[in-house]
């Protein structure tokens, strides 16, 4: 056999070992997060954004190798859940049929009432959720309602902040969402302060991204914040991801023309690799 | 019923109707590729890499409402296909045992004996490759060889080119590959010029990417070329994502120290909205 230099993963499980960024100040969270099993649910639907549960998906398989993480993934039925939108209506009111797309199925493991106790709940964005309200299926978020106090940490990823909206979780809270969509989103929940121009927004205990890709550095945030930076920033470029690290930067609240964006945000933002420690 | 602003996939069905790009200088492959359907082919196996495949997903599956194309997700046997990576033999020969990892399922559609006729080919990178040559099973490499020339564009992700190496069609084009493992994935194919600072490399028509999250700044290249840049570009900013542009931009090269880098490369690269037209 062929001597092998070894895979990511590989790399990842000598992390471990090597125990990363002694001398670093990890936070008491951090240290506990290290030492404990993080429950995390992932709430999808039929017409679920691929990316938006993916992308985030990756780095939290990653870091399930040196530290102990355990996925659920949660819908109204256990099974596959179809990317492709389920019929709907448009804006004209007009059926929207578009089967002709193509489809990729997640495999849901967990229904709202078979889910595990959960530390970190994550909700995905998506067409789908037209068809939902169309339907009044308010399941998902009497789940968030119901399970809201007992997670420490609720994410949404673009337009499923509209869920956290809806359950009411966010009164009183900063939260952001998809720019494409946003008068769409922020039509949801009261009293919440909506933030126009944010790639995410961290308020508390929630944390909530712009549209689709914005899921993906809002992760990394999230899991440098869980974590802390050694072992997270050293995941991330394993698979070389150059992450927007300014939550404050978000030029696609002017390209879709968001009232009130910042308009001096600058166009272009610097990313590359995050800073490794010994 | 509250008016509904609209999802992105909505806007994407306007920007079908208008026409984008009206006077824009498409090609004549781009011409044809918008009157046609293409068939694309995602080839994956137990240990695939999450990201690999639900990345460049993502954006084909938002050009799948304005242009028309397939998709069949292709392994050894049709059901679902796991993220975690099975049993295997690390550097040191010891036993890797992944269990404990958080798994992805993705549903394969189709066998490397059912497969369609295939437009276009896409090989996942994953520790899983691992296990393959373990049980010196070539299955993808013989499907990859027996499909080459029938297919017009032949694209891997991550360590996924290193198939393609085996396969044989690699002799005399220049590739890319991870840099995590670089040192491990150049070991195949013969007579293949490696570049070894590149976030992707086109040759002809066989693309092939850096690590994991290069598979989706590929893909946009790819899709600008394959459909031209007012239609691509106007999803791509709608899924808000921040594409690499520039193929020669890999700091990552410098980070995971591969031989040849080029080390005047500025780590940290320009990104943002692309381009839109009227």
């Amino acid at each position: 056999m062929k001597p092998f230099l070894g895979p990511v993963l590989v790399i990842l499980a000598q992390w471990a070992r090597l125990s990363l960024g002694q001398g670093y100040p990890f936070t008491a969270e951090q240290e506990r997060n290290a030492n404990r099993t993080l429950s995390v649910g992932y709430v999808v639907y039929h017409g679920y954004t691929i990316l938006d549960v993916f992308g985030p998906l990756q780095f939290l398989s990653d870091l399930s190798w040196p530290f102990n993480i355990t996925l659920s993934i949660i819908a109204k039925e256990a099974g596959p859940v179809h990317s492709r939108p389920p019929p709907h209506h448009g804006p004209d009111g007009s059926e929207m049929d578009m089967s002709k797309m193509v489809d990729a199925q997640i495999v849901a493991t967990h229904t709202f009432e078979t889910a595990p106790a959960l530390d970190i709940i994550i909700v995905t964005g998506g067409v789908g959720d037209l068809t939902l309200m169309e339907q009044k299926d308010r399941s998902i978020e009497d789940f968030i309602a119901s399970r809201f106090d007992k997670t420490e940490y609720v994410l949404s990823v673009c337009s499923g902040v509209g869920f956290l909206a809806r359950a009411g979780v966010l009164e009183g809270r900063s939260a952001t969402a998809t720019k494409s969509v946003w008068g769409y989103v922020t039509n949801f929940g009261k009293n919440v302060t909506w933030v126009p121009s944010a790639r995410w927004v961290r308020d508390g205990k929630v944390w909530t991204s712009s549209g689709v890709s914005a899921g993906m550095d809002m992760m990394v945030a999230f899991l440098r914040h869980v974590y802390g930076d050694p072992v997270v920033n050293k995941s991330v470029n394993g698979v070389e991801y150059a992450a927007v690290v300014d939550p404050n930067w978000d030029p696609f609240s002017v390209v879709h023309k968001v009232p009130g964006a910042n308009m001096s945000i600058p166009m272009q933002g610097l990313v590359g690799p995050l800073k490794e420690y010994p």
